[in-house]
């Protein structure tokens, strides 16, 4: 497949609880922000691709029509964590097979108001169904990975610490707030040894991007391009082997990198799916960012901090940026873009030019996820 | 866009209430029998999407998980009514961009254990939550139609006798009984003038069908192409200005006509979203097959009967077959399909080599769709 699909505009909500709002309203701030950005009207939008998991029916329609957009396709999307970066990709194919020039991709949910903290599972899923919930199942993956690496609680706090650094210089983030490791350590327990803040809030957002043509793009003056746009699916292994590593975003990312014809060596920056700080950890194995067991020094010497030599989650991440499920996956490519423009402001990676995005989401009986999307980005 | 994707194989279950199974089993009934249709494995499907309304979140994996149908993309979409024909227009793009050699696309919904009779619309729809549901509307509209063309109810009840003559003859159908139109208007009011009969039911069931390069289609014997498959969403007009036409309809189908090179006069069969009877006569306008006030005539005649110069919905349509909401858009591509190679049956349309399929769906606020989808098949 050509990847020729490239982002000309992005824009994000802030994140956090914002009941007061309709879940439309939200989509429409990030919409018309994103259209701005590209410098485009309206009328200019050939097709829309939405992803939420919360939204409910035809919510690309209803965030479109009180801007009279109408008359256009209009695709929704789920893919529970990973809904709107599996939007991305179906954009990115619209532009690259010609079906349309210039296309919006919306990100969505609204976690006070609609769905929950816990996805809707199917009745014979009965790990879940006995409370085997996400914070239990990352608690317990890094119990193993404590166990086989030698990594202690305090590892865990020093990433949300590390979070909260970024997520302060974020105006978007849903959290802006300092905390030292050992207030993470002292926070309230929520899965042993999964404390507070080594979780992802659950909140409200909306986030945008506008994909296009090279050319198009180009007029924009600092276009990006889309260089991978990478889906896979899970093995939905059962049992517990395994469990302090991730096939799946190992898998994808591999197959992102072929695509984009880079390696992990090349990754200025990754935003990427820390919902636990322990997944995280896993992450900067499966994306060959260290080898087995390597994430302990990274945390250690800062590697992955703001200044560090492989900075992840300048935007502070779905620990303290939020995670309004269906909004991440393209609040990262936001991110992401803002890098690679060099507008990312405090939180700045100094020269960054290739972005990886990683949104993994959707569990079902175990360790294994039903969704897990790649974007490497280049300007 | 180069359509370059044809149609290898194609199933679906029998359509009505089956409570005691789960969606999971339905949707891996349909999908079994759609690869042998297509005489590949499960390993050949290189990506998947499933269009639903109401299965939930990951619907696609979890009908995938038991068969070990994993570590592949999988793509969830939702646009009411139009959920698995908008899943058909990803696979074709999946295909012509060459992403994907093999896609399988599920459409599935089971009405009596998820999700009812009624969308859930936002808070803010002040006509639908003051009772303006699908069969009031429909009665008002068939009110204007008749009083704009001189329509009878008789007209109406001819339309559901024509569904239930061509329903009896097709072992998917719901509804396998033939009704008189005398026995049509004699039956329970719903929302005058639409009677029992005039309403399409609720139900349960699964559809698929493998898409693939017209180089492994070709080895199926009967390949059939994909020669227009457009998506178009509403204009969202209040009020009742032109209620007894769908200007979404006739958007649609022009566009996929010049995209597939035909008119009107040159579609052998259709299959159209009939929920409603009189729906059924507007679409008979929209779509060209006569001018306005002219599906009197047709339904006179019996042109659009089997046997009829233009028969439509030759399957029992929604009337009869039944709509699971999300597997009526790719139950009518398998109906197009079984006419274009000849296996129709006792419900086969002669020679057919040109077949039109139209689903719209997902009202809100008035008289208005958010997503019609038109797929024109040719042999």
């Amino acid at each position: 497949m050509t990847n020729s699909a490239y982002i000309s505009g992005v824009a994000m909500t802030r994140f956090g609880k914002q009941p007061e709002r309709t879940i439309e309203q939200l989509g429409r701030e990030a919409l018309l922000k994103a259209l701005k950005d590209a410098g485009i009207e309206r009328r200019d939008v050939d097709e829309v691709f939405c992803g939420s998991l919360f939204g409910g029916t035809l919510i690309g329609q209803r965030i479109l029509r009180d801007l009279g957009m109408t008359r256009i396709p209009v695709t929704n999307v789920e893919n529970a964590c990973s809904s709107s970066t599996t939007a991305m990709r179906e954009a990115c194919a619209a532009v690259a097979v010609g079906r349309a020039e210039t296309v919006l991709v919306i990100g969505i949910d609204q976690l006070t108001r609609l769905g929950g903290g816990t996805i809707p599972l199917e009745k014979t899923d009965i790990e879940v169904n006995l409370g085997f919930m996400m914070p239990a199942l990352y608690a317990m993956r890094a119990r193993r990975y404590m166990h086989e690496t030698g990594a202690t609680s305090r590892h865990l706090a020093m990433v949300a610490s590390k979070a909260h650094e970024a997520g302060a210089l974020n105006p978007y983030a849903q959290f802006q707030n300092r905390v030292t490791p050992e207030e993470v350590l002292a926070a309230r327990m929520i899965a042993d040894p999964l404390t507070l803040q080594m979780c992802c809030p659950t909140g409200d957002g909306a986030s945008a991007a506008v994909l296009t043509t090279q050319k198009r793009a180009a007029a924009r003056g600092k276009p990006v391009r889309v260089a991978a746009s990478v889906l896979q699916s899970g093995l939905y292994k059962t049992g517990f082997r395994d469990m302090a590593s991730s096939e799946l975003t190992q898998r994808t990312s591999k197959l992102a990198y072929e695509s984009a014809g880079v390696g992990p060596e090349d990754v200025d920056l990754a935003e990427i799916h820390d919902a636990f700080t322990i997944a995280e950890m896993m992450y900067y194995e499966a994306l060959g960012f260290c080898g087995k067991g390597g994430a302990l020094g990274m945390v250690e010497r800062g590697d992955t901090s703001l200044g560090g030599v492989k900075p992840v989650n300048p935007s502070g991440g779905l620990l303290c940026r939020g995670h309004p499920v269906g909004a991440t996956g393209v609040a990262q490519i936001c991110e992401a873009v803002w890098q690679l423009r060099g507008e990312a402001g405090k939180h700045q990676v100094e020269g960054a030019k290739v972005a990886l995005t990683h949104c993994t989401g959707g569990g079902i009986s175990g360790l294994d996820h039903g969704a897990c999307a790649v974007h490497i980005l280049m300007t």
